[in-house]
């Protein structure tokens, strides 16, 4: 429970309408108090952290001001919404985040009615919100809607649609204006760096005390001198303006430019606010913060506290000592860098995840062959099928949830051209904690419909590595798929040798049921194969598959068992049934993967278990249709 | 063959570098022979029309002053390539475009090496002339690169990404900045009128003799009075031009402006040309066309003109009785009028294909509910999202293969949050004449793994309103996908009546093998089970599937046969089998569908027949598995 003594006014909040009690005046602070318990409950369990300081002002100012829930309340991405569900009925679980049957670490509809959008993947809010204030408007209903992006998020393609879409709308016959808030937060962050023609363009700010002599002395030569009409007067104002802020790009796109102003001053964003609350139509309003706001170490480390685990706050955060085991991730980063020293013709494509796709080391020993594209996964794809175009081997580090993103460029850009690239796509499979919008439970099911793509699964790290030379030999598209973290610590070798394509690996004979394990339940799959006496195959490759092993094994076993971290429908194991179906060969065969239903956040394992992915859980699946297993002596492997 | 009466020049021009031959002075005739040429090919064989007029002037330009195909040369879109492809080797087969064998629509690297990048989507030009004026520039190659997109792609939120990539690359510590030249080609069009804030962005051209005394002005005035620095007088310049042009957008982004020029004066054109072609770094071009232009009742009519059948250029197109079958397109149209009528929460939202995906009344009757958010499939779909949040009931009318785009959004912000979204996809299965990129093979696939969907596919125009209504009211994300032109002719109710959600149609009981079939191969299936006296089902829902009718049949079959015009890998087929496998039921399952291969362009008859997804071809795959089928006497249908 909170603290009465240190938080003598938040401890009064459980919800806004608490915090709307309150007079102005006690504003900044409950702000203090709200980033004092930020700091405090995210240190003590960890989470997303640098963002939800940038935005304690911000979160206060619109939970007072405006009437939310009833006031619609949209935040791009989420990692930022930590404070608003702290004023908003979790303060006391906060805590439990990314737990388990705690709080979400994201916007979430089904945890409360003031997340009006759930969210994860980044740039839809301006979307989500415009479609709310349409509908809103259409019912004559005059609640207010506000949605929070970030510069960064502002570099997603679709973020950009949504501002031409809410901008254009007044300007069509019998067009109606929505009435729309959009807040741009500008931190100069995505979780990287935030990069590109978006930071160039917002970059703009300066103030000069010349330049705005320079301003009035203008309006008075339009006004004076050349008798301009009044609105080449106003037209003069607005465009001045873009000499030293971004108004322009805005407000050409037909919104309504106010800002810039410090969003850790909560005067100034209450005044601008109370404004904006009076006006219709399409709103921008652009503030300046800090991420990591109030926490000095943070502050100074915007990337390394983006998200943390438990720390001191007295302390700040350890370093940790290297883990023993590298992850996917680093497999990744360094091949990359090794393959890069041996082929020139290599480029590195990461849509704004530098750090979280392993990219660190190779951005600073290839820099110019290293590319980051800022959230723009669809860009990202097809400027790789351009650099493929003109021989060079680009490689599209990606998680597998945001190359949802960039899906038609693969079919359209990619795919159907047959071009040289390669996506090494992290957190395939179950991803845990963040829930179910960072999920990359669909993958194997998106990607094996698409002709020409060459798709693999690695069973342990050093697999992997061969896969990402495997998939950079091979002349056409194609995706290696591994999972988030550390895999069963197999040693990964220095050197660039390849697999070779379509076959899988027999890792044990037995009887009378063969299991066809994808990827990273590989490892399980053994166990329970090896205590049970029965084949196991290491399958590598979801497309194409193994026809000749397969075949082979289904004139020999009387069913099989296809295992994968992916949905059951249209998964790897689908593949399996329709080349046997193709072939002819009615065998009994038993489809274990995920479930057809979105995972909540919990832990990887937990998740696992609860598809029943683990040894445990393949064992009961095994028995539950074939119970004569159990009975059977374990047989020796027989290779 | 080309008449070298008619075309004394143009006869003479195989590939550009005859073209490049002649001198400067006879281009505007060459242009005019083209034009004329064009309009001859094009009326005699129909394709698109209105596009490659705009770009006559454009294409002779960039063809005669750039060493095509050394400099590589992207077509956004492609509507506009039939110019290109004259002037490319394909003079004397331009009339076979969209024949199967013949000429495609749009630009493919298989047909020709002048046709540096596949297209048919939108806004994908800036991402792949970037990729490749990077891989270019990293090998040391001098080569050119250019893109040309229109004002309507320009809508589309990757070419915001890439501009903004391509834009701000030189601001990266240690950047380099990527030659390229990006040529915008505003004719105020995309298929219909282009709307939203580009448009309005692009539209504040002006000129006035006022306005430039005070351009000079103003200049003075800093310069002279004030005594500011040099370069906050460039600044002026660079930001009055944003007063009365676009430049200030895309210059913030990073790209040097030139423009506006009248795209159809070749001197102006070449005079701009010429100079940029000496620049180094991220340049755009700004050009301003007409859709049609040159063929007078193609300017008056730049939609019913954008794409034509065969007419008589002295006549124009003769309106066409109205058909005596509806398409589905047609019975999506007129069911979303009287759903409106009847339920004033609907929506109807397209990515700027009013008049492809029928909505041309709807947008009249309705206009206040009626949404062209332009070409921002992204958009689209999570507008519907936040509207559905709200309360209203969005319907979201879009191709199959451009939903591809929207794919991430309607997993992440749809399907996630089970919210209630309507897709009608239209062009599902096989699509024909516009080829690979058009083809809607895969979306059972990619529909089908995503949990919550409910996903539905009409054996008949009846079936399809009912479907739509069913979809309707279904509270959830639901698609119902039904194909181009028309179907069986059965005749359309006028009630709002819905179906069984998961409940197939049980059509014919035969037997030894049951036929379970999905959406527009019910016809054929019903021929052939006819025929051969077998069960058959329309199967109706692809998602949830009748699992008790399937198991029913199962017990009283030897075999089942799927059949659906989607790709076999993760089809609706698929889920079938995994069904039959989840229940440990172990039957022959022979699955008929789409290869994994992208089909080329042929009408939907031929590229059906080559799928073996007719009558013949389905009875050929059953008596391949089942040979004794043929020797049975048909069966009477036993309902």
């Amino acid at each position: 429970m909170i603290d009465p003594q240190r938080y003598p006014r938040l401890s009064r909040i459980a919800v806004p309408a608490d915090l709307r009690q309150f007079p102005e005046e006690e504003l900044p602070a409950i702000a203090d108090e709200l980033r004092a318990y930020l700091i405090e409950q995210v240190a003590r369990v960890g989470g997303h952290f640098g963002a939800g300081l940038g935005v304690i002002e911000l979160t206060v100012a619109l939970h007072w001001l405006y009437e939310t829930p009833v006031d619609r309340l949209v935040w791009d991405v989420g990692h930022q919404c930590y404070p608003h569900k702290i004023l908003t009925g979790r303060r006391d679980s906060i805590h439990t985040v990314k737990q388990k049957g705690g709080v979400a670490p994201f916007p979430k509809r089904e945890e409360s009615e003031y997340d009006t959008f759930g969210v994860g993947h980044s740039s839809t809010s301006i979307s989500a919100a415009l479609g709310m204030a349409i509908a809103l408007q259409r019912s004559g209903d005059e609640r207010k809607v506000v949605a929070v992006i970030g510069d960064g998020a502002m570099t997603g393609g679709m973020a950009f649609e949504a501002l031409a879409h809410g901008g254009g709308m007044g300007d069509e016959r019998g067009g109606i204006e929505p009435n729309l808030l959009v807040i741009l937060n500008d931190n100069q962050m995505s979780i990287s760096e935030n990069v590109g023609g978006v930071t160039r363009m917002l970059g703009r700010l300066t103030g000069s005390r010349t330049l705005n002599a320079l301003r009035e002395g203008g309006k008075k030569l339009l006004g004076d001198k050349h008798g301009a009409p009044a609105r080449f007067v106003r037209r003069w104002e607005e465009h001045w303006k873009g000499m030293f802020v971004p108004s322009t790009f805005f407000e050409e796109l037909g919104f309504h430019y106010t800002g810039p102003i410090d969003g850790h001053d909560l005067p100034s964003l209450l005044g601008a606010l109370k404004t904006l609350k009076t006006l219709k139509g399409p709103q921008l309003l652009h503030i300046i913060t800090t991420k990591g706001k109030g926490y000095e170490l943070a502050e100074g480390d915007q990337i390394g506290y983006h998200a943390v685990g438990p720390f001191d706050p007295a302390q700040g955060m350890v370093k940790k000592a290297a883990a023993k085991k590298p992850t996917y991730t680093d497999v990744f980063g360094d091949w990359l860098c090794d393959m890069a020293a041996s082929d020139p013709k290599l480029m590195g494509i990461t849509p704004a995840m530098r750090e979280g796709s392993g990219l660190v080391r190779f951005s600073r020993e290839y820099p110019e062959r290293y590319f980051d594209v800022a959230i723009a996964e669809q860009h990202a794809v097809t400027l790789a099928a351009g650099m493929a175009c003109e021989g060079a081997k680009p490689v599209v580090a990606i998680y597998s949830t945001f190359l949802q993103r960039g899906y038609d460029q693969l079919v359209h850009d990619v795919a159907i051209q047959n071009l040289d690239v390669l996506f090494a796509i992290d957190r395939g499979g179950v991803v845990g904690p963040d829930g179910a919008t960072h999920a990359g439970n669909l993958d194997l099911s998106y990607l094996r419909c698409v002709p020409n793509m060459v798709v693999m699964a690695p069973a342990d790290e050093n697999e992997c590595r061969m896969m990402l030379s495997t998939g950079h030999y091979h002349e056409g598209p194609a995706a290696v798929r591994y999972p988030r973290g550390t895999g069963p610590g197999v040693e990964v070798g220095t050197d660039l040798d390849t697999l070779p394509i379509g076959r899988a690996e027999l890792r044990r004979r037995g009887g009378p049921v063969a299991l066809l394990a994808f990827g990273a339940v590989v490892a399980a799959a053994e166990t329970v194969a090896a205590s049970l006496g029965l084949t196991l195959v290491n399958m590598r490759f979801v497309k194409p598959l193994d026809r000749a092993l397969i075949l082979e094994l289904a004139k020999t076993h009387h069913g099989f068992v296809t295992l994968e971290d992916n949905v059951v429908a249209g998964g790897a194991g689908s593949g399996v049934a329709e080349l046997l179906a193709a072939e002819g060969v009615t065998l009994p065969v038993l489809h274990l993967g995920l479930p057809d239903a979105f995972q909540h956040h919990a832990s990887r394992e937990e998740l696992l278990a609860e598809a029943g992915l683990d040894a445990d859980g393949i064992r009961r699946s095994l028995l539950a249709r074939w119970p004569e297993l159990a009975l059977r002596p374990a047989q020796t492997a027989t290779l």
